[in-house]
């Protein structure tokens, strides 16, 4: 479907409750653990997701806006997570990202952007002209990417555990997410 | 790591809140809409997951304890929702689960279930010989499996709206869980 401003909303602020309905309160063995060397836990995919919020995607959106192609994004560093957040506990990233969400999605609503913004232009650094729908549209894909990264991993903690089910279980035996 | 049932149950009692924050009061664009002809819809996973409440995972836990391998497991109908809860509105089959699954917790519970009792095998129609312990595991995953199905569902409702983003999100690029 196209995207629509009400109808994208709708996911992103969903997106910090359905994190803290799924991981808060559960064990480090949960939470701390990823699938593989190149993987991420929870915990990662949090601060990912929070560090987005805080250089990403309200960012991008000002730069369309007000200077269109003219200005290329600056890029994004991916793992800055494992620095910048080093130390906060699973519940800090929750509770940041939260606010932090929050806060995004307020700023959004004052950008008033009507349909006719949405066609807005700018440049991204490797993808070139990109418009401002589908950056919003990457929002929400970008958070539901993460979801179902963090729900990947934790099943693969029982790759093993299920024995012959794995054979029934696409979770386990497809190409794990890494980014 | 291994099946433990505190770490299991973890999961499974997290299960229908992370349902409820991801999907209550979403508009039926996103609900009830699949990715493709042979996926599920958000409706159909609830009442999929729903159904095995019902009829799959506490029913089967009981076979194992009760008999053993000598009574082998009945099969389970993977698409009885379409039926069984035909008409459902989404938040009916959300609250439903949800008594469902903390109702079979305290079933679970009551099975007192030890390391010995993990051990237990049963028989499988199609996959043969499993254990308690292989079961209970599955359920957890089967879980994660399909919240990780929902989130896809809803990604590839934006995979055109995205643009150049796509080549970015790997839950866009790769097959899609058709169950």
């Amino acid at each position: 479907m196209d995207y629509q401003m009400d109808q994208g909303v709708e996911i992103l602020r969903r997106t910090p409750g359905t994190l803290k309905a799924l991981l808060a309160g559960l064990p480090n063995a949960w939470t701390r653990s990823a699938a593989g060397p190149d993987t991420w836990s929870p915990n990662d995919v949090v601060g990912h997701l929070l560090n987005g919020e805080e250089t990403d995607w309200i960012a991008r959106a000002k730069i369309i806006l007000e200077s269109g192609e003219a200005r290329p994004f600056d890029a994004v560093n991916r793992t800055a997570m494992f620095d910048k957040y080093h130390g906060y506990s699973l519940e800090r990233l929750l509770d940041t990202f939260e606010r932090a969400r929050y806060q995004n999605l307020e700023t959004l609503d004052g950008l008033r952007i009507t349909e006719e913004k949405l066609a807005h232009k700018g440049t991204h650094p490797a993808l070139g002209t990109v418009t401002l729908s589908q950056l919003l549209s990457t929002w929400v894909v970008h958070d539901l990417n993460h979801i179902g990264q963090i729900v990947e991993g934790m099943a693969h903690q029982y790759a093993e555990a299920v024995g012959p089910w794995r054979a029934y279980l696409a979770i386990l035996t497809r190409p794990i997410l890494t980014e």
